[in-house]
């Protein structure tokens, strides 16, 4: 994908802070973190996002996860951190090539998660039976 | 897991909105959804955390997150959604079972995702190391 940052990130034609790479993986810090040590776990075959990512690379990618969450903990001494997929632009995906988010927390930081909200009676059980019919 | 929640939502002790099951994986309604059809995708065999929740589960999660990711959008007209996983007290788990999140994603739902912070000169590069140092 000539346009696609993250493939020219890649291919070190924009230059990153790499933290591991393998034959299908490149692991590098995000230059706009949420956190310091906000990492970035990226397929190097372009897919625009999860839809069109290699389910068969999905054992690898969550011993990554472990790896990394682990180091990236380590790294910046954090107590936990939130792993997560924008998954098309009304999710907040900007880079439309897929890429997992690993963010690092600590105790009391102050980031919020968002609201939670309370189905209506009988409300869940529709939502429900609206989306089994498309599974 | 005598005590857990999830463990007993999976046996069936504690009733569920289920959308979908396997030998693995339990795919339910969060009763406190951010957004409507907010879903929960639980590996049977009890975990606490992605540390100890086996990696080759890997290629079967990403399909059923292929598959319900789908039909969730499909069945509440959502434009796209959040994948995620809260690693830990710190970043939000509640419930000390792994499970991942679905949260459906409307255009200009009016969710704001955390804000981007920046890196001083030179920072970026130092948190790298101290990051690649347990890798």
């Amino acid at each position: 994908m000539d346009d696609c940052v993250f493939c020219k990130i890649i291919k070190g034609e924009i230059p990153s802070t790499l933290l591991y790479e393998d034959n299908d993986f490149f692991v590098f810090l995000d230059i706009a973190p949420i956190q310091k040590g906000h990492t970035l776990i990226v397929p190097k075959k372009h897919s625009t996002d999860i839809f069109d990512f290699k389910s068969n690379l999905g054992d690898k990618l969550i011993s990554i996860i472990q790896k990394t969450g682990k180091a990236v903990m380590r790294g910046v001494n954090a107590d936990g951190f939130n792993f997560g997929l924008n998954n098309g632009v009304a999710a907040g995906q900007v880079i439309m090539h897929t890429h997992f988010h690993i963010v690092p927390r600590f105790d009391n930081d102050g980031l919020k998660s968002w609201p939670d909200k309370k189905y209506k009676e009988g409300e869940m059980e529709k939502v429900g039976k609206n989306i089994i019919k498309y599974l």
